[in-house]
C-alpha cells in the first residue's frame, strides 16, 4: 500500500462544524499544521470560530504556542476546494450512516489515494461507513474523546475492506501528533470506552428510573468516589492495587463471587480459570514489575493533586 | 433519640485491621481525633501501622498535621476495651455477614446507645448486619472509597430498624470532619457509586472475556478518554455540558436512540417522558443556573492541570 509518508503530512482536511470537527481543527492547528476545514453551510462558520477559540485558551496551557495563529485556519464550504491539498482527513460529520456513506464515496473519488482518511464516528463501523466507497482500503474509525482537543484517547479500528496498513498509519500518526491510540482487536458496537461508559450511563439511567438515585447523587458519587482516581489509574489497575500485594488474584478470588450478587443490572460473565488468568496477566503487563508499594504511593500523590484541583475555585 | 453532640466527638474506635480500617484510623486522627483501633489479632499491628505511615504522607499534603503525631494511636485486641470510651464507632471488619452480625450482636450491648456505630461494608445491608443486634436504631452503613483516606465519598443508608436521626446524625458527622457525605434514599446492592463501577467492571470483564480488549486496553481508554473528566464532572454533568446551550435535553433526544443499541450488555431503560424530565431537571440542580460557557470552561480548565498531573513522573 502507498500511503504518505507520516511525517511529511503538512495540511489536514477536518470535515465538520459541530464540536467534534471544530475540537479536532484546533487540536491539529495545535500541532502546527494547516488545517482546512469543510462546513456545510457558512452560517456554521462563527460558531466554529468561537468554538476554536475556547478550545486554544486550553491548548495554550498545554503547548508553546506563541509561534501559530489559529486564526490562518482556511474555512471553507467546497468540500473538493478543502481536501485538494491535504495530507490527512478527519471526518466528524454527523452520526447518519447513509450521511457519511454518501460522504465517503463522494471522499473516495475526490481525495489522492495515499492521504488515510479518518472518521470519528463514535457508533457507526467503518464496514457500514465504506459500503459506497471506491477506494476504502484507507479508511479507518479514529473515535475521539469529547474534548477532542484535550482528551488524548483515539480508538482506532478498520472495516472490511480497511488495509491493515492503514490502521497502522493512522495508529502511528496520532502517536506522533500526541494523542494516545488504542488499536481495537475487532470492530465492536460502542469501541472500548464507550462500552465502558455507556455501561455506567445505563446503570445511572436505570437508578433515576426507579427512584433510587438522582442525577446529582450520581454525579456527587462519581467525582467523590471513583472518579479521582480513574485520571491515574484504570479500573484494573485501581483493582490489582488495592488488593495489595496480592493484587488481581486476590481481587478476583475475594470479590469473585460479588459477581454474582444485583450489584448492577448487568450480569456478570462466568468468572472461569481463562479469564481469571487473562486479568491477572493483563494487570502484570499493566504494572511491567513495579511493586505495590510505588504504584499505592504513586495513586495516592496524583489523588492529592487531583482533590486540590477539584477544590480550585473558578469563575 | 439521645445521640452525642456532634462537636463533642472526641474519640474514635475503628475497628478492623485491613487498609479500610487502617485508612479511617488516619483520616480520624488527621482530623485531631483520638483514635483506638481494634485489631483482631497482634500479627495485623506492623502492618497496620505502616499503613498508617502512608496514609500520612498524603493526608499531609492536604492538612496542616504538624500538632498530631500519629504514633499516639491506641491499637488493642480487646473489643471491649476499643470501644469503652469511643464517641463514635467505624466497624471495617471483613465482609462475612455471619461475623458482621455476631459482631454488631456484642456492639450493642457494649457500645453506649449514645454512640452511632457505622459500617464501611461495600456489599451488604445493614437491615442484615444490625438484625442480631440489641440496640439496632443506632446502626448505619457509612461506605467508604478506596483509599478512605482520600477519596472523599461515604455512602449513608439505614437499615430497616435504624433510626432516621442517627442516619442524619452520621450525614453531619462526616460533613463536619471532610467528607462529602451521600445519603440513599433506599437500601440497594452495591449502593451508588459501587453500583456505577460495577457496570463498568463487569462490562470489562465481559470484553476481557470475550477477547475484545485487554485489562491494558481497558485501562488506556479509561484513564485517557472518561478518566480525566470524571473527578470534575460526573457522567451526567458530563453529558449535559457536552451538547452544548441544549445540555441533557439535546443529549437525551439525540443520543437517546442510541440506548436501543448493543454498545453495552446492559440493555437500558425504556426512555419516556418521566425519565426524560428527571434527567434533564436533574442537571439543572447540579448547575444551578450557571451556563454552558462556564461550565465548559471550568471542566476545560480543569483537564488541563489533570493531565499534567497525569505526565508527571513519580518514582
Amino acid at each position: 500500500m502507498n500511503l504518505i509518508e507520516m511525517n511529511s503530512v503538512k495540511t489536514v482536511c477536518s470535515i465538520g462544524g459541530g464540536p467534534i470537527g471544530a475540537g479536532w481543527a484546533a487540536f491539529f492547528l495545535a500541532q502546527g499544521l494547516s488545517v482546512k476545514a469543510y462546513l456545510h453551510s457558512e452560517i456554521e462558520e462563527e460558531d466554529y470560530r468561537s468554538m476554536i477559540k475556547t478550545a486554544w485558551i486550553s491548548l495554550e496551557k498545554l503547548n508553546d504556542l506563541d509561534s501559530i495563529d489559529p486564526n490562518l485556519i482556511q474555512i471553507s464550504t467546497n468540500l473538493e476546494n478543502c481536501v485538494k491539498d491535504a495530507d490527512f482527513i478527519q471526518e466528524s460529520a454527523p452520526e447518519i450512516l447513509s450521511l457519511k456513506q454518501d460522504l465517503y464515496a463522494r471522499l473516495g473519488n475526490i481525495v489522492s489515494s495515499e492521504v488515510v482518511i479518518c472518521s470519528s464516528t463514535s457508533g457507526l463501523t467503518m464496514t457500514d461507513i465504506q459500503s459506497h466507497c471506491g477506494t476504502p482500503e484507507r479508511t479507518v474509525v479514529a473515535h475521539p474523546f469529547n474534548p477532542p482537543y484535550l482528551l488524548p484517547l483515539v480508538e482506532i479500528v478498520g472495516g472490511k475492506k480497511t488495509n491493515s496498513e492503514a490502521v497502522m498509519w493512522a495508529r502511528n500518526f496520532y502517536e506522533y501528533i500526541g494523542k494516545v491510540p488504542l488499536v481495537m482487536n475487532k470492530e465492536i458496537p460502542g469501541f472500548v470506552a464507550t462500552r465502558l461508559q455507556e455501561a455506567l450511563w445505563r446503570e445511572a439511567l436505570h437508578m433515576v428510573a426507579n427512584d433510587e438515585a438522582t442525577p446529582e447523587q450520581i454525579d456527587k458519587a462519581l467525582m467523590n468516589g471513583p472518579g479521582p482516581r480513574m485520571a491515574i489509574q484504570g479500573q484494573c489497575l485501581a483493582f490489582h492495587v488495592a488488593c495489595g500485594a496480592g493484587g488481581m488474584a486476590t481481587n478476583l478470588d475475594q470479590f469473585g463471587p460479588a459477581l454474582k450478587l444485583p450489584w448492577t443490572r448487568l450480569t456478570a460473565p462466568e468468572l472461569n480459570k481463562k479469564l481469571r488468568d487473562a486479568m491477572v496477566s493483563g494487570c502484570e503487563e499493566i504494572t511491567a514489575g513495579r511493586d505495590f508499594e510505588s504504584l499505592a504511593l504513586e495513586r495516592d500523590r496524583k489523588i492529592v493533586e487531583i482533590i486540590k484541583i477539584q477544590k480550585t475555585h473558578v469563575s
